[in-house]
């Protein structure tokens, strides 16, 4: 049986909080902002992914096997599998809540901070607003550069998977 | 706090159950098994280690700036810490128990299957005789073939911290 307090660790270990914050002419005010959740595996670890979902009550898991992934067995990489919530209500109702219920710790929880406090400004609608916006790229400026100092060179240069 | 729960998911994600064994002429008879337990993280999580070691009663929490890890600056990596035991006695009476009260899950589980195994022959002195030896190689062959199918291409080459 895997736990809620199991899910903490595991998140700890591997899960992320990040967030796409970028221009995009299709949103109102020409700015997209958009937090994410996931958890990545081994494709082996697929049952333990999908308990993570059922726990959580949201999200999807998926084989990779396109972008950074593609060609990914002729570079020697191993196929993954990835847990993901993008849909903002239930970033907002499940994910959120459930890591309030269960803290995190370590940096990840300093990640989550700046995800829940992103999270909230989108629910509320803040971000539609010029002010609001600043105040949510700021946020989403302070998540992004936590998880930048997270990572290491293999990664940034994708050696890493 | 950190939980005991929290422990095992940060396990599944970051520990590492693995053994030496290896040609030895300092050993009885010419082999040495050693069985080790670590999780390896970031220097900035010193203190989520430090608790995971209190939590388990034993083991010890050191800076990595040897080995793979020598001149890890030059190379653009960040420095690591890691907890790690290695005291047979310890492994008997402190790692396997905590894992048998609070069950790990995934392929971590698989993998401490055989690390209990090869504890259990060891502490009862079996690799003594010729023929627990080879029962104790055996076991230990079959959790470094586990690990091995668990590491990608940019492990194995070193590339990945």
């Amino acid at each position: 049986m895997i736990t809620a307090e199991n899910v903490v660790g595991l998140v700890v270990g591997e899960g992320c909080f990040y967030v796409e914050s970028c221009p995009d002419s299709r949103y109102r005010l020409g700015w997209r902002i958009r937090p994410a959740f996931c958890i990545e595996m081994r494709a082996e670890e697929e049952g333990v992914l999908e308990v993570v979902r059922d726990l959580l009550g949201c999200g999807s898991v998926y084989h990779l096997d396109f972008g950074r992934y593609s060609g990914y067995e002729k570079r020697g990489w191993l196929p993954h599998v990835k847990y993901r919530v993008t849909r903002r209500r239930d970033l907002d109702q499940r994910v959120v809540p459930f890591f309030r219920q269960y803290p995190l710790f370590g940096r990840k929880a300093v990640a989550f901070e700046h995800f829940a406090k992103l999270v909230e400004i989108l629910t509320a609608g803040l971000h539609r607003t010029p002010k609001g916006l600043d105040l949510a790229k700021e946020v989403a400026d302070r998540l992004r550069e936590h998880n930048r100092r997270g990572l290491l060179l293999g990664e940034r240069t994708g050696t890493k998977t």
